[in-house]
């Protein structure tokens, strides 16, 4: 356990992450606020708007209970039918499953296959699209959270926009941010990104169970006549209308409370903040001898290679002497790497965490030169002092 | 607001309810427990088998973050194919709902229309049945919270079962349980559910965002060949395997904590402080000269009929003045009807209501005559003092 006081600051997976103090104290209020009473009206209101400007967005926003997942799937269903074309660059777990929510669901989809920890370039993508005049939409991943590899999402929508205006296409653009919302540079209209997925538990340091989907124009013009079956998911219910089935009401008290603080900090100082952190534990692990696996490394999570070192051990070590929670790798990636998010982070539990890491490796023989990173660390730390 | 101390007793609408004192302290505790640790699968295990208990039934129990609609859809996309015939009886917006989730999904429905305020009788069931033999499903609401009607799930399955013997035909039983569990007498098993759906904003005493669908043999069967698309819902993501999806994870703490205190009370002694409270509702708005609008009672919301004074005005004279929310009509039967729910209140809420909604009356010149009914109410309430 590190930071400060009752605080407990135990979780660097990405994703859940430690909520906010804002965000514990509204879920810990006594009573329940009926969804089909003004206040509760007002709230999500409130935290609709709060999230179009999280999005950076003028766009509709949808709330639903779910995981980000079911937020992925609720896009698809709502965008497509069964027999459009789609792209869906592949280059770990969560890219993955935009390709098997699609294929679920009838969607022709095309692949790019990607190396893990590698990004798709815009190079690929409008190859693919060339290539294919039927592709009627691309499915991104913004933060691919099983290796920390961030896309150039500004730069491939740029590309795709150029390939729409040259060809006279028009080609959605579906982003899943589920952990890069509130955590990387994004900027839905600017990119004009068609639809953005993210969920409560990353970016938002609230808790997890509700998911988010910006829709713009282009967007909300399928959603009126994609014809694949929905009904919980179906954003018609949810448009311009009363809300339409009970929502995990504790859970938007949290994530309203916990996003107001976002905002009143600022985008630029929360994106600061964890990039920041990220560099920071990117630094600790080359210290200690380890490379990271993204070739571009996103802020919501820094995953390495522990190299001869064994990455259970390590996560297992850090649970059990520390009461700090790590993700492992996923797939052909378990034992090999560790993910570990600074999302939220403050300096304090930052340097709790590179104390135990330190010490973990240190009892298997292997150092780590804290020395020769300690300028730049308190650096990188400073801007991670708006958490605190 | 009624009820002692710092417990605002003031939701008696039918979902969601005011929460346990054990669900309200477990979602405020610090923290989070990551859902892929070892504590937290302990706890879906114990949650699980609970539901189990709850449901009565030896069959799967699938967990999913979602209103109990989502559910309600996870069983139909499940259970069918496009194109496969069933059966449901509709008699309110929610038994309705049953029908449009199948009509999303292409499934040929046949409906039997029913009275609002009435239930669907064994005989009617069989004679459509009967005249159909196409039809291979049967979706039931156990209560048509709309209504506060009770179907008998009981005599129903029974009919269905006999059926199934005299023409050797499969048919199954799905039903929505989402106001009954833990609220009216259900035996899943005994009675030959094969898929039971509920939630955790009722009878459980728990916050909205978690839904629960219990899975018998022949369910489980279907739900291998079923072709509907699904991902997020897909129960084979859910069985015998790792958590797909990250669950709200404070919902399952609240839930788990709530449930386990409904055991330790035991299911007929829940059972019948739940019908013991409707029934010292309905002596209450029959004191007040107003009739209930089902003619067989459930235990979990009494529905009455407000004759000529405003329904509405009673709602928001109960809010304004006494704190309590209740629910209004839906549909058709807005202004005409208010929805009471006496789900998890004690004595003193229910006294509480009982001395608001007479004052409420007494301000529009109608007396409510609490002498006449005062030896049966007080009978009554003695079996609602487990929840103080």
């Amino acid at each position: 356990m590190v930071g400060k006081g009752h605080e407990r600051m135990n979780l660097f997976t990405p994703g859940p992450v430690d909520m906010s103090r804002e965000a514990q104290q509204a879920i810990g209020r006594p009573g329940l606020c009926h969804h089909r009473s003004e206040p509760f009206r007002r709230m999500m209101s409130k935290l609709t708007t709060l999230l179009q400007a999280a999005f950076l967005t003028r766009g509709e926003v949808v709330i639903l209970t779910s995981s980000g997942t079911g937020a992925m799937e609720a896009a698809v269903a709502n965008l497509f039918s069964s027999g459009d074309k789609v792209l869906v660059p592949v280059s770990g777990k969560f890219s993955l499953r935009w390709a098997e929510i699609c294929e679920a669901y009838g969607v022709n989809t095309a692949r790019i296959e990607i190396a893990p920890g590698k990004a798709p370039e815009p190079d690929d993508v409008v190859s693919a699209l060339e290539a294919d005049p039927a592709i009627c939409a691309v499915l991104l991943t913004h933060c691919e959270t099983s290796t920390g590899s961030l896309t150039d999402l500004e730069a491939i929508c740029r590309a795709i926009h150029d390939l729409e205006l040259l060809r006279s296409r028009e080609i959605l653009i579906i982003a899943d941010c589920i952990t890069s919302l509130c955590v990387d540079v994004l900027r839905v209209d600017d990119w004009g990104i068609d639809c953005a997925v993210a969920a409560s538990q990353k970016g938002l340091l609230s808790p997890p169970g509700l998911a988010f989907v910006s829709l713009g124009d282009r967007a909300l013009k399928r959603v009126r006549t994609a014809e694949s079956p929905r009904y919980y998911f179906d954003f018609r219910k949810y448009l311009h209308t009363e809300i339409p089935f009970t929502p995990a009401i504790p859970l938007v008290s949290a994530t309203l409370a916990s996003l107001s603080h976002l905002a009143g900090l600022g985008p630029e100082p929360v994106w600061r903040a964890n990039r920041s952190g990220a560099l920071a534990i990117k630094l600790l692990i080359q210290a200690a001898g380890m490379r990271p696996v993204a070739e571009r490394q996103a802020s919501g999570v820094v995953a390495f290679w522990t190299g001869d070192l064994d990455a259970a051990e390590i996560a297992h070590s850090l649970e059990r002497e520390h009461g700090i929670t790590v993700a492992q790798g996923q797939g052909g990636l378990k034992g090999r790497i560790l993910r570990v998010s600074p999302i939220g982070k403050g300096p304090g539990a930052l340097l709790g965490f590179a104390a135990a890491f330190s010490s973990v490796l240190e009892k298997m023989s292997r150092e780590v030169d804290m020395s020769s990173i300690e300028t730049e660390l308190n650096r990188l730390l400073e801007d991670c002092s708006i958490w605190e």
